[in-house]
């Protein structure tokens, strides 16, 4: 279904005509839906979410329980919580008919599940003993975005929104469940080889109802970063608002605090953005569809013989635990390679009659590196390249980032860093000093660095105004 | 959470009061969200959820694949099946409003996803060589009911609801398919062990836009069926209205048949109904979210010692893909037993210091049974009993319901079986025959039989009209 008509795949270089372009020449996303911002996934891509999904159930699985809450929030709950209302009032879809009927009270499409879950949590929360609660869950959320949409960036229909809202009996609990996310989306992201940037959001940038933001980036091909994950503390806010409270053990009732965070399939966009190459997707081993493509090579008399032994070849791969495809095809083995490349298969064994006579396979890597193996060591080969596939995406990812954060000292310098990536600069975190920066560099304040060991500790002077600064990012964001 | 203020739970035989009450007090399902018909998933109801949907997953992705398209359809793709409107314009809930504009189209929360999918197989379709497609969604879906609603059972937001939706080149194929589906909705069903009957429904009553509509139902605990499943043969009705065409072997256009085919949480609320008890629910053991509670007998001084025995009975059982709990609670056991009887648990394990002195544990079966075992022969204790286990939930059900089912002659008997279950009754498949029968009976039809080997196969006379007749099933349905 897809790729039928498609023309050569735009150069990486060309971000946003290759970014449109692969989610279709390579199965994800179809983006022609008769509504602007609603995508249909293609089975391929929705195999990739499944998997990519799977780890991030694994992860949250750990000390958190999957639930469901509805997707339609009643008028009055949604404009209980008054900052939350200012952020989100612009952007919610409401339905006010049913049938032929009005509705009574109209209802709001979750563009988030606070004002969902936590009229709930009022009803489930009494005592200490019944926290903390740490839930969540995977839902379809909406937008009504009036930006341009981008397919898995910027959507009406978030179709993949994991959600995670736990309730705690202390600010000081609720901060180090903060961590503990934090922590979290770094083993989610680094499974998928995705480097991150993390960083407290400047007050004015925080979710609406927050004691404060903490958010997760990556840096794009084209040099902008990508918000891929937040973390929020809501102090009490939310549980004034809705009553959420508990009794202490001196048997006095308390409000709870919470915290939220979530991931959408911007998660999808990172994988797909930062590995990707000019022939297609490169896709980490761990969340690959099909692991290992096998093309079995037919020339003449044999060609039944090839087939089926590419065919045990598959079934033994299979039953050593890996996703394995034959392509049997009536196509040239050139169109095969073109196919399973733009699909980012890690892994191509190519089987022909002289291979079998030498009782040898050739090994194709998605880099393009080739080289003869034993037939008889396929299956510790196959591990052996996985794990060396995986590193060498990793690092290279690494790398690629490290070379786009620029340490740096006056405007100009940031304004040329962040047409390449990301300038580090010391900010007083005062907003005036912030709208100026802003201003005279053209890139926006992602926050302050908390993400590790890469920038230099010691505070400097604000780069605007001289008093003390603590680093800060600065980039074109998405 | 749930249960914390439960009274006790009422007969089985008042069936209404027992399924609202079990829901909450087994943790499957909070009703008190505040918009009828919108329910919210407990953890442990969402953990059941998805062992069923696993189950159906697994037998899908045989030969289907699954996918995701937007909840969102515009009006006018909506409005372009004539029968199918007419099925559901009374049920859509519209969005008309996004934040605070507006829309120019309204936009319909989907009630099934036709109108959604059907486009774009009109983009995906163009050889007889991309035939057939087969896919499948598992999504939230929405009707605006004007009827009291159920929880899982009659829902405004119907929040698992998994559809399929094939193209074929023939109206045979499509034919093949609708059984096909049948077959694994069998598989799917008897692997809960839960009875169905199959019927083909009236045409009065078919899938608002189809060819015919088989569905399969089973009888509740009051003696009403429950429909969980449809299969419809769309015939070309909706390829002509959407344009769903390729090119056949000739190179002329045809238009391709097509078939759809839905499972809900109606499948969740048969396996509660079903198999639950004046106790609880009773879980067949593939799809309990804990198959085996282990409740240490603490008294006096050897505490530590029987928890540590019964945290190293869990690491093994869980080793051997067993899904078990430790209830470490400081309550006392009658208690514990209390709380997984309500929650279906399969089998419980005890264990206190004369047991561990004996080398043995007591082994409780949810039904009831009791018996001790050796420690050692745990592992394949665990195997034999929970297959005897599952083997005996499918013959209780199945004689529940081969006790329902009663084959009539007349009005005045139909009448009387339908109170306790279904009514076999001839019928010659005329609609003013059906009216008559239906109104002096108080039943409905369900369908003409096509389940299998219960009933007779020879034709008799119409119950109403005496012309010849086939096997139809009447009953109170839910």
């Amino acid at each position: 279904m897809p790729g039928e008509v498609a023309g050569p795949l735009p150069q990486k270089g060309d971000f946003s005509g290759w970014y449109n372009e692969i989610l279709w020449q390579a199965g994800i996303i179809d983006n022609r839906y008769p509504v602007k911002g609603l995508c249909v996934w293609y089975p391929y891509g929705f195999a990739l979410r499944k998997h990519v999904y799977g780890i991030l159930r694994e992860l949250m699985d750990r000390d958190h329980q999957e639930t469901l809450f509805p997707l339609l929030i009643p008028e009055n709950e949604f404009m209980k919580e008054a900052e939350h209302i200012k952020g989100f009032e612009d952007e919610v879809y409401w339905v006010t008919r049913g049938g032929k009927n009005q509705l009574d009270v109209p209802l709001a499409l979750r563009p988030t599940s606070e004002t969902a879950i936590y009229p709930m949590y009022a009803l489930w929360v009494r005592s200490h003993a019944d926290l903390p609660i740490r839930l969540y869950q995977i839902v379809n959320t909406f937008r009504y975005e009036t930006k341009a949409t981008k397919p898995l960036i910027r959507l009406r229909e978030i179709t993949s929104f994991k959600e995670a809202h736990t309730v705690h009996a202390t600010w000081e609990e609720a901060e180090a469940q903060a961590e503990a996310a934090i922590g979290l989306y770094r083993a989610f992201y680094d499974r998928l080889s995705i480097p991150l940037l993390i960083t407290r959001r400047p007050d004015w940038d925080k979710f609406p109802g927050a004691d404060y933001t903490i958010a997760v980036d990556t840096i794009m091909p084209d040099g902008r970063t990508l918000q891929i994950g937040t973390v929020h503390h809501l102090g009490d806010h939310f549980s004034r608002t809705f009553g959420i409270r508990y009794e202490d053990e001196k048997g006095e009732q308390q409000y709870a605090f919470q915290t939220c965070y979530g991931i959408s399939e911007r998660s999808i966009a990172a994988v797909i953005s930062v590995h990707g190459d000019d022939r297609g997707l490169v896709l980490p081993p761990e969340v690959a569809p099909v692991q290992v493509i096998i093309v079995p090579i037919i020339v003449g008399k044999r060609k039944e013989e090839v087939v089926e032994a590419a065919r045990s070849l598959k079934a033994e791969l299979v039953s050593a635990g890996y996703r394995v495809e034959v392509d049997e095809r009536e196509i040239r083995p050139g169109a095969k390679y073109y196919h399973w490349e733009m699909r980012g298969v890690p892994i191509r064994l190519e089987l022909g009659p002289r291979d079998i006579d030498k009782g040898v396979l050739t090994l194709v890597i998605r880099s393009g590196d080739k080289k003869e193996i034993p037939r008889k060591l396929v299956n510790s080969a196959m591990k052996e390249e996985m794990k060396l596939f995986t590193e060498n995406l990793r690092n290279k990812a690494d790398s690629h980032m490290r070379n786009r954060i620029k340490i740096v000292q006056g405007f100009d310098e940031a304004h040329d860093a962040i047409k390449n990536g990301v300038a580090v600069v010391s900010w007083c975190h005062q907003r005036e000093c912030a709208d100026i920066l802003e201003e005279k560099t053209g890139g926006s304040i992602l926050g302050t660095d908390i993400g590790g060991n890469m920038l230099p500790e010691i505070p400097r002077p604000c780069i605007v105004c001289g008093k003390e600064g603590t680093p800060t990012l600065l980039a074109r964001t998405f």
